[in-house]
């Protein structure tokens, strides 16, 4: 890992506060952001009974929800406004009611306009579902404006 | 398409009713079942404003999750349960606050214990987004008791 | 299905030839384009002994690349040369040696500059592998000079 | 990591021996088997001119072919047979004729009867495509016997 400097650690708080101010679903499900360096991102999630299915195991789109937040204050991070092309989730654990889920994305790519983030979620310090996220880079900014 | 029995229809309806019934985050997005045939679900949501980010645009979890939902139903609709073991999303369009999604989940394969499913998610008929869940079945039922 | 015009049926045949002809890896395994249509094709490969592992089945990596190459046809049949970003395919038949895998391509959504193809590979009518790729387009043609 | 034993890295070596004696796809294509431990593969494959489309760059599907070949000895590197159930690739830089590419598969979750994980594609240390593959255990041995 490279170490940013204060400024680039700056951008990506300030890119981070931006995002999640309009985010009024990643609010509404409780998410908390953690952590967010150039590129990086940490968040974490409870699951609470508005997020279960069957057998009280959280909606496999409540996690999905979790990681794809935590990509989109990663591939934000830098004051470039990137979409979300492509996700895809792998399922490896279950979670249940009334569990902490903490995500954490990092970037594996970023080349021209378009990047790959894997978002890893976790319980317990056990994987519980594996993300990637293919993100291009639209105009405009982060902070300030809102990415078209 | 093979047109299903009555008693394959009313064994589709029970278990998406029984499967409906335990799926808490569904209900809680206001998701509502349209109608299920064996191997075949549609739904819909309207987008309300807990589930927008940036520019009133829907969060892409919500739609993730709208896709998800159906294909549980699709892919349990024999009353034999399955599980999501692997979903991928393409975002293709924008959605906003207030648009109503609809989503058709269709049985592409099954095979053995595995299947694969196809969900197009559209607004006004265009589509916005492309799903495709591979899932896997484990013991038990759909009706009356719970997936493992 | 949009009924293309002569112009368009004919600009989608010269850039599929123009592709084809710089493809040495599709050629030298023997597929064949069968059909391209704007936004479609068709092509066809039969498993010979380099392309099987164990138990004579076909290995993955060459029912992936004859996806991808019909897919490459699909999405630059309008000489407008777009490349591949992301691709997913999940395994639902075998294929064994001898076996012909016909594959068929075609354009889900086309927006801005993305778009999103699935194609299907089939034996004998029966579905072994569903395709689907992402592609962004790039500068100049597809014809007389070579994508970017 | 945890540090395999002198027991788990033989069985590992037999298993990838096993199945690369039966893989004539990929030694066709010349990848070559450079490290196998439980979990892990590394093997490499340099682009040669039956392996190029336009521009002399390499076929997408020969680079998906090395990361599944590699996926496969990664997951079957317990006398265990996993077969594929889906994979996806992002193309994130270009590999042109004449380059060596190495692949790296290591293990990100095995439970059940299901595992994931993930290869990265490099030339010269650079990450040139990101692969993910999902498997699931068949009954057999992958030592003597083949996999069904």
């Amino acid at each position: 890992m490279t170490i940013p400097s204060a400024d680039e650690l700056a951008l990506a708080r300030a890119s981070a506060h931006a995002l999640w101010d309009r985010d009024l679903a990643s609010r509404a499900l409780g998410i908390t952001l953690e952590e967010v360096r150039p590129g990086y991102a940490r968040t974490a999630m409870t699951i609470v009974d508005t997020m279960v299915n069957g057998h009280a195991t959280a909606h496999g789109g409540m996690l999905f929800t979790l990681a794809d937040s935590t990509f989109a204050l990663a591939c934000n991070s830098r004051n470039v406004p990137n979409v979300a092309l492509q996700c895809s989730i792998s399922f490896v654990g279950a979670v249940r009611l009334g569990d902490r889920v903490v995500a954490e994305a990092q970037e594996c790519s970023l080349k021209g306009r378009t990047g790959v983030y894997d978002v890893s979620l976790a319980r317990d310090g056990e994987t519980v579902a594996l993300f990637r996220g293919v993100c291009y880079r639209v105009s405009g900014t982060v902070i300030g404006e809102l990415p078209e």
